[in-house]
């Protein structure tokens, strides 16, 4: 049977539909828990409150082992009639906004304002009403649903959830397909995983005063040279690689030479050769920065030395285009009358993905912007979000086998 | 008659004795005004309390036409027989110590320790001793003697209150010589003045996603252009120059192209000439780094522009050996037992140096370390601090006359 026909079928059933109609009716519900849980602030590393108050969700929907792991996830099983075989149905807890911001949300009509709400507590509340709409239709699927809300997705959080659940987790052996469904669009799939890799790069010396002590080695020299290298390092189109120079600092005071600076490199790949490459080279230039810092300039006082230090490990993946989540996917968000594309991104799918377990982003229904930003919105159109909720939920159930 | 004979005519002379003997008498005094006025706090750009008090100093001492000018410095005149013309003699009321440092003085002995105690503080309090032993000897001069406690001398300051004087202050075309007392030590006679002009240079782009804007210019890859060509600039020994990439900037985030990056630099010459020529060749390198910038990635959302703010300016200057205070100074510090040497510095002298007026730095007397710490100290052990004092008031006396 193809994806279509797969996808068609699930939406004819008479169950799927008396699960739709459920998610209809319980659209202010839905926005209600978005509202509760984007007002509990998730910041990066303090997601604690959050998970607390998603776990007791989570039980009170009467899942299955309910649990939080050692990292912080939190996660409930929805048992199947198979032998345990599990599709995780992920959205992250946190979110890129510190600790004391202000994430009240203001709603003007079917717009909702607040930092994170669509990036990704919508989420979080969209699987808890599609677990609900599974019971109130009977819906019985053959492999078990795992509810996943899961921390440190954003920035220097690093994956650390995810990561943790398919490296030390207990169910990581018997995930058969993963969804993250994070931020409103359905339209844009993502079944590839940029991978990158980041460096804090500090360079210290003896420094001393820029007159008298002038000849000595500076580490601003060798930094300099280290960026130069990055900037001339090859990067293909295809797989799209790339590397940054992004954040740097350092020195004491303008009549010193510094005796320590720093710069902060991001480098991506959508492959993982690719990124191994680029590291390599990467790693190597710097050395050779140093040393050529170290061969101009005198070293009488102590040379320049080097300290790479990763801040960011995200591997990159793919899941391919025939395979059967990213075609039933597809299918399922055509069906709804959007235009699928197939996106790189770098998501808690990138994990999965890496390990060659079947896994994509999909969307939680609706629109929304201007994501990592205080004036984050989502746009929540009762029909609007419902046809985005139907692509998903036909998706998942594709995926672990709608009982008929 | 030389320079030693002129100094030893001076050492010899009753007068002169009686006001050594006042200064010996007076030790303590000194000591006690130079604690009073080392807690009297006076940041950089905030000397204003201190100033008062010197300001009151001044006139409690006697002084005509006692005043502060527009900038902050404040002076009095001692008048002499001859028609005006001045010789100044300076000491800096500024500090390099940030407001809210602990400037309480702890005394052990003959050693105190203190922020700005020796730099510049107790030339304050000498120069006060320096007008109070001339009048109970009774000893006339030549010239006025213009006492100066002048502001702005450290860092950022930028030498404004000596370089005010000199080129709005009503005295400016009065003065034959100029004298700074800075710092214990007279052995160490700075005759010449290292120029420095300092940039703080802003490189600025659009930025944007370090994966999604891959390809756009990145201003700091040029700066790290800037930062290598000035690297490799010359830099004679002889006069001196030297330049240093000091402090630098910027970036938003790991993930994204810097918007802005930014550099301090530090640029010296004992010579203008050289100064200007490697300030000159400093910015054609900069703009040739923005230039290449933009030519090796993509301008489409718009080029590196960069901006070069001045931060610093000290003139380069001179007083050649065979002036007649270098002379007069050298045998009055050689005449007391000291070993002296002639250096190159940046001090307040600087700016008369500039102009070609007669100007170098002598000392207060004593000895001092750690200038610029907060373990700042000096050393008043009597018999030597009257050896110095005895140096830079024959000194100054040469320089302006002392009637017989």
């Amino acid at each position: 049977m193809t994806a279509e026909a797969t996808i068609a079928r699930i939406l004819a059933h008479p169950r799927f539909r008396d699960a739709v109609g459920v998610l209809a009716r319980e659209h202010e519900r839905i926005v209600a828990d978005t509202i509760a849980l984007t007002e509990i602030p998730a910041p990066p590393f303090a997601e604690e409150r959050r998970a607390a108050a998603y776990l007791e969700m989570l039980r009170a929907h009467g899942l299955e082992e309910v649990e939080q792991d050692a990292i912080g996830n939190v996660m409930g099983r929805r048992r199947g009639s198979g032998n345990g075989s599990t599709v995780v149905v992920a959205a992250h807890l946190d979110t890129v906004f510190p600790a004391g911001t202000d994430t009240t949300v203001r709603r003007e009509g079917n717009r909702l304002l607040a930092p994170g709400i669509g990036d990704d507590t919508r989420s979080l509340a969209v699987n808890l009403g599609f677990l609900r709409a599974l019971d109130a239709a009977g819906i019985r699927t053959r492999a078990d649903i795992l509810v996943l809300g899961d921390v440190g997705e954003e920035g220097l959080g690093d994956l650390r959830g995810v990561r943790h659940f398919f490296t030390e987790g207990r169910h990581r052996h018997a995930v058969e397909a993963f969804f993250t469904v994070d931020s409103p669009e359905v339209d844009r799939i993502v079944t590839g995983g940029v991978g990158s890799k980041r460096y804090r790069v500090t360079f210290r010396a003896p420094g001393g005063h820029s007159y008298g002590a002038f000849g000595l080695v500076n580490p601003a020299y060798a930094m300099a040279r280290a960026m130069l290298g990055l900037a001339d390092l090859a990067a293909p189109r295809d797989p799209k690689t790339t590397h940054c120079a992004s954040v740097l600092g350092g020195g004491t005071s303008v009549n010193a030479i510094p005796n320590a600076v720093w710069m902060e490199v991001d480098l991506r790949s959508a492959d993982a050769t690719e990124l191994a490459r680029l590291e390599r080279e990467f790693l190597a230039g710097v050395e050779a920065a140093v040393a050529a810092e170290n061969a101009a300039r005198s070293t009488r006082e102590g040379p320049v030395t080097v300290d790479c230090a990763v801040i960011g490990d995200r591997p990159a993946g793919h899941t391919p285009a025939d395979a059967a989540i990213v075609r039933l996917a597809t299918a399922a968000v055509a069906s709804q009358g959007f235009s699928p594309t197939h996106e790189w991104s770098s998501t808690d799918a990138n994990i999965p993905m890496s390990l060659g377990i079947p896994a994509i982003k999909i969307g939680s229904g609706g629109r929304g912007g201007r994501a990592h930003s205080l004036e984050e919105w989502i746009e929540v159109e009762p029909a609007e979000c419902l046809r985005g909720m139907t692509a998903s939920l036909a998706t998942i159930l594709a995926a672990a086998g709608m009982e008929e």
